[in-house]
């Protein structure tokens, strides 16, 4: 559980700090910072909690996830000037954090005895719902659901990699390890290397 | 309760399919198609349970609509191209999801025991929501929000209906297939003939 | 806790309000405009019970918001033809409710026994998640993250000034009345004389 906990508060930080580079690409103050950061730090945990009837939910349990991501806006408003290409460094630490996200959300769902798809689900809500409600808040096109890239499928593959790693060495670090290491670098690849799942196009007319 | 599980998978599958189209438009991925699928499909149900305080969710407790949504979004990403428009086909389907959601919602706040009004809010918030969630994640208009169209009047008089009928004939198939008919009539006639209700001006200038 | 009941109504009348000029924006139909007034009231009290686990919603237990919310709906749809400018009354009517709502969510944290930051939390849930969930789907830029003008700091003011008036002179309905003027004083200097945060810049060049 401690191992959750710590995840939790990584994704938190890692999320937090996305969240402050996107405040500050729409321009906001010290406390737009901090909003926009928290609500992505925990956005999906906190989605995550109300569908599984997890109340209240995990930062009103334990503050330490608002503390560390109010921290990490301030220390980013403070120093994202120093940043050169903001949207580069938003998209690859988003691929950190929903990285450590996905294993948070896998783990706490296995934690409560949870059948296997639904350990899935959770980490992929866990996962991509921070993100996706940053975006949303912010104006921003949702990384989520770009055209042509991996992001909910790197959720799903490394969903099933923490429960294949589980069925072959057991449960614990390892498993949570491999589904980190999996997501990200599907993210990763898809974000370098344009990895990509058949059936996106370039661009054929679209309908009205 | 059987009916209304038939029901809500029945609207699942609807709404899976309009999500999946609006991923086409969106050039989504296959994972990408069942993620929208899904979120359109289980989004208004969702808002339902968690608002009445129903935990775990529906879908949590029976994966019945998550898996009729994913097989649905897969059959509608290998079928999509035959499609000439998909925004018509998004409109129309999303009426007939609109139509049997609404009769879930309104069914199951009965089923709760839930006051009149209350039940005529559920009929709305399962009817809309997994659109609008649909709509607002994948930057399209909400069809739910569009100026001169009949949606949630259409809810709130399936509602209605289904209380009405409920009355007359006593609860049951009869009153929920009321509630659909009404809803349906009221959406169909909105799109195709373009029925509204008064208030509703051309263009007026736009005051900043 | 009438006082609190009393805020909570207060809140929906005028955030109704704001939502209803928000739905004339989009020339919605009657049920159009009730609809996004009924979102905008209740929006923001809804989120904050959900991540208390209380449930059902307030206003599922007590109607009245929702009655109120309708009402004002109405009210708004026969009269805003009457009004010159709607951006500028919804901006001054949003400061107001604005003002009355982060009371009422510090209230009903405090009335939980919940900690200090919790009812700085909420305060701010309640204020904003309302607005923001009518401008996000009516797509109109969300006021709370307005670059340049206080929105969050302004709650987030007002519910230390809550929290401090109660340390002063006891809790009751003079901490409450604190927490309003503070909050409406720091909305108001920001929408009319331009006060702000220093960090915010004029147009720096946006990174890709």
């Amino acid at each position: 559980m401690t191992l959750l906990l710590a995840l939790d508060l990584a994704a938190a930080l890692v999320f937090a700090v996305t969240g402050a580079l996107v405040a500050a690409r729409a321009q906001l103050d010290p406390i737009g910072f901090i909003f926009v950061a928290c609500l992505t730090a925990v956005g999906g945990g906190t989605v995550r909690d109300l569908l599984l009837g997890r109340e209240p939910v995990f930062w009103i349990a334990d503050p330490a996830p608002v503390a560390v991501a109010g921290t990490a806006a301030i220390a980013v408003f403070f120093t994202h000037h120093l940043v050169a290409s903001r949207l580069a460094v938003i998209v690859w630490l988003d691929a950190v954090a929903l990285s450590v996200a996905v294993a948070a959300g896998v783990g706490v769902a296995y934690g409560l005895d949870l059948p296997v798809w639904t350990q899935l689900v959770m980490g992929i809500v866990t996962g991509c719902f921070g993100g996706l409600m940053r975006d949303v808040v912010c104006n921003e096109v949702p990384l989520v659901l770009k055209a042509g890239e991996l992001y909910v499928t790197a959720a799903l593959a490394g969903g099933a990699a923490a429960v294949l790693a589980r069925e072959l060495v057991g449960p614990g670090a390892l498993a949570l390890g491999a589904c980190m290491l999996v997501t990200f670098a599907l993210r990763a690849g898809s974000v370098r290397f344009g990895w990509r799942l058949p059936g996106w196009r370039e661009r054929p007319p679209k309908p009205r």
